[in-house]
């Protein structure tokens, strides 16, 4: 072992986790208000710069998911058990990948119109990823786990509200979308939206799961 | 650590999971029973109410699969494996996902019709289902493990039939549904109740670990 | 514990592991190599005898990951993480099984044509997994890790060329696939095309992470 890692392990675990978690709590913030803004916008020709944007976004929060996974191959101690700390930043990393691929879609599909369902998810994925970065930035001191499930709950109901407007939104295109192939990318692009809410509850559960430990 | 879950840990912890695993596999096998009559019947008016009985038992299985996690969480002694009772009631869980998927598709599209092999594989479901509630029932004593293994051989036999009916739905689909519409939903539908039968292998290959590791 | 069970512990575990992930890594060029073939030789009155081939590579394949778990059942050291070695069987399962599945659906969908995005994709999928090969027959004596890591970065890259050819393929249908049922076939076996490269990818990962661990 090298002398640089043998000091590393004195350095707090904390120093080490927290700010990677923030950080990609931020960046998934990030590239949800710009997904919401690009279908807010409605606009064709600004949909390329939007993704380009939020790309740039799931690419950072990328390196700092492996930053992650190489702290946690070379740090004995972990502020918590190492499957969660790796499940926390797959799951994290799921959600901006779920953001990323419905604003590529929207991209390489071209659908002639943005239905309102499409402005609602985007609007409830916001939400839901602002209630991660409230429950991660809460995970470093633990002084407020109430705050922590209170974040968690409203992650529940969200993604609760993200399958209700799925479904009608479904029932909608089937019954209304008579043209099957704006059908098709309309299915898809509901489709991957709300699997982003539902990997924001995936974050939620791992973070439940952490707190139950720690409690 | 409080006193009662001191006392906990000496009650015998078949007493803890096997009713609960019992339970679960009783609700999978009441809501494939459920989505094979809501196709025989083959009524669209009645749909709705399927679902919504199917839907509960997919709630009350739930709310049985986070006993089954509490349980583990603070449970120190196992019948088995951690990793393979969280396993099997994951795996368990999905397959009434998937059972309360395919119905709930079939209410939020609407198709026209219901193929043959809608009833086909949904009676394939029922038949796994059934086999997985009998090797649930054998793990707890053990005393007869040849006929774990053999419902395990059953619901391998039976995914491959559903395979047989999958593979057959998409081509009959493909060459004789000419409304590309109606075609996008029946091979949504057919692909979600064959996943079903693979969600149930996939039960079956937790048991079958679990019985070598007991072995 | 039997006596063939205790003489096996001696029984130096590359001799166990290795040879099999050779096999594997063998049976899933194979099965490339044929798909590719598929696509070029383009006669559909073909396909179901290229198919009928690769699904016996992946029947073949299916029973050496079989016993790759059986082995990690009775093996007490193994030459790495055992975690890593069901992860490297299971990412090379997945492999082969979409290039299985791949030429299913191109058996069962019968496309019309068979766009130039398919035969490219398939030619991507060739060179990943000649580069899964070199990298899992270099595992067994790490004389040259660089080697290992030459071959991870490679199929990343193929990734990434996968990513392009099935973004312009994507967008390509929609514009000019204007047969709608037409359109729901292409997009699927091309989303299942890619896919395989996403897998190939995945087994490089558990590649690399192995070599860090060993480093």
């Amino acid at each position: 072992m090298k002398l640089n890692k043998i000091f590393q392990i004195f350095v707090p675990t904390e120093q080490k986790f927290f700010p990677l978690f923030n950080q990609n709590a931020e960046y998934i913030v990030k590239a949800a208000v710009l997904l919401n803004q690009m279908l807010m916008t409605n606009d064709p020709t600004r949909v390329e710069g939007f993704h380009k944007n939020i790309k740039e976004y799931e690419h950072l929060a990328d390196n700092v998911t492996h930053q992650i996974f190489e702290e946690l191959n070379t740090t004995f101690i972990t502020p918590f058990d190492r499957d969660d700390i790796q499940k926390l930043a797959s799951t994290m990393d799921d959600v901006i990948d779920y953001i990323n691929g419905a604003a590529q879609k929207i991209k390489l599909y071209k659908p002639k119109r943005f239905p309102k369902q499409f402005v609602d998810l985007s609007d409830l994925i916001v939400q839901a990823t602002r209630e991660i970065q409230v429950a991660i930035n809460e995970l470093k001191n633990l002084k407020d786990p109430q705050k922590i499930k209170k974040s968690c709950i409203r992650i529940n109901e969200i993604e609760n509200l993200a399958d209700d407007v799925f479904h009608f939104g479904i029932t909608d295109f089937f019954e209304n979308q008579l043209d099957a192939i704006e059908l098709i990318k309309e299915k898809d692009i509901l489709s991957t939206l709300e699997k982003a809410t539902d990997r924001a509850e995936d974050v939620s559960d791992v973070i439940k799961t952490i707190i139950v430990k720690l409690a």
